[in-house]
């Protein structure tokens, strides 16, 4: 853990902008046709996300001693798959939400239908990313059929989107707290972990270092989660780009509301320090994951 | 053209059920967690489809020498982003249908929320299948890359989405023949004819072949689509299954409307002779492909 604060700052913008530039390349500019869509993606896609999923698909590569470039495709792609669910969550039938990150959701500015198909583009478009020979050595393509399908195990109905049906099925009802974290590690921790495995497997970590990642990637993924959970509960408006209490408000459990916001907190850290020991077989290239685990509990939005 | 009506009829039966076994087989049991999500997705998807471009991706394989068990998860793929293009299709923010194929669409029975994520499943699914290494042997492996690439190309913004944004954004609104073509071409010919081109592709078809597919399907996807829109016109309810005129109760554009019945007949018999013609380079194998090509103009839904 031997990055300053200033210094992972400095790395997670630089990233930040490399992601923002390489999803900006891979994607139709708004002027072409139909337009509509492609300025309802753009939309969402550049909303101010921080890249979390692509910033942790590089930093696997890496830590594992190889390049970020080589998995640019497969970090967007996941960016892609993010923000596809996140436009899809905000509609009217689930989450009917208006703002997300201080900006008009999706379907409020180019309605719902185009909103729809605006996350059908994106999910489709990470797959026609991820498979684009061109965008790789012929050594990495080997490789990325096993990515697909992690990525799609991840993104479907084994996660995210299992997740996302029983927050469905659970709002308004008392939920216990195995249902809770079921939703959680479907929801968020499976795409982060994944984003991992897929940066390590194209740099050809070995099973070791492959388990270790998962281990942090786990650890993290439900730190990342429970702590959304604390900040919904006690984050500011501002801060946060749309109202908290939000979750209570719409009948929604929260590991605070369950467990109580000292044992919440709690839990947080213990997961990061489990995420932090995993990371003990990775030397110093780890520094950035070592680095985002910390910053995982002490954001403000 | 050698194969006998009745020949073709018992050819199709058997070729669809081997199709639904195959997604029977593919797919989980409703029984499993959470349970709304399997019940929705199989709702729709075996809802009595015809499975036309399995068998097409099928006919295509065994066209060029291939054998059609090769190809199962891709004509099943296929068949699941056909299915979830529906579901999204019949949305109320979309064409706001309550049934399909005589039967109520998913969101009428599983509410918006989950019909959404039925169809996200669906699609997400499809390359979970596509991808899944232990289905294909080894060579096969190695064609299934540009295969993803093909189909995302067809299923997404440069494919059935697009054709799909315009048939929304134009709804209600005149509009020309060209972009009747393109929401026509983009809606229904792109994914027909990348089932044919996954089949061959799979089964190592030359480029000469590749090409009089090609050719086929372009065809057949034109005249399946405007024989949709003259169906719509003119055929009863019942056999529909679906309400009839309906395209034009929404204000939306048909062949028939903007060139007249008779020429849409014309321009239809015109595209299967083509069609029929494309197929001339190749044997008796491709006698069910130039079977289904006379179906596409004479079949009653």
């Amino acid at each position: 853990m031997s990055m300053s604060d200033g210094v992972l700052k400095n790395y997670l913008k630089t990233r930040k902008k490399i992601v923002d530039d390489a999803l900006d390349e891979y994607l139709p500019p708004e002027t072409d046709y139909p337009a509509v869509i492609f300025k309802s993606m753009r939309h969402s896609l550049f909303a101010g996300g921080k890249r979390l999923r692509p910033i942790l698909c590089m930093a696997a590569a890496e830590a594992v001693g190889g390049h970020h470039s080589t998995v640019m495709p497969i970090a967007c792609a996941i960016e892609m798959i993010h923000t596809y669910s996140l436009i899809h969550d905000d509609l009217p039938a689930m989450d009917d939400d208006d703002f997300r990150r201080g900006k008009p959701t999706n379907h409020r500015i180019f309605g719902e239908g185009i909103a729809i198909l605006a996350g059908d583009a994106l999910l489709t478009e990470a797959f026609h990313l991820i498979s684009d020979a061109k965008l790789y050595d012929s050594e990495a393509a080997e490789r990325i059929m096993p990515v697909i399908h992690a990525v799609t195990d991840a993104a479907g109905f084994r996660g995210m989107i299992g997740g996302q049906v029983m927050d469905l099925v659970c709002e308004g009802h008392t939920i216990d707290l195995e249902t809770l974290e079921y939703i959680h590690s479907r929801k968020t921790e499976r795409l982060i972990s994944v984003s991992l495995h897929a940066g390590a497997v194209l740099a050809r970590a070995d099973e070791e270092k492959l388990a270790a990642l998962a281990d942090y990637g786990k650890n993290i993924g439900y730190a990342f989660q429970i702590f959304d959970d604390i900040l919904d509960v006690e984050g500011e408006s501002s801060v946060m780009g749309k109202d908290t209490g939000s979750d209570e408000a719409k009948g929604k459990a929260t590991y605070p509301a369950l467990v109580g916001l000292a044992a919440s907190r709690t839990r947080c850290r213990e997961l990061i320090d489990n995420a932090l020991a995993a990371l003990d077989v990775l030397d110093e290239r780890a520094d950035p994951l070592r680095g985002i685990a910390r910053l995982t509990i002490e954001r403000k939005a």
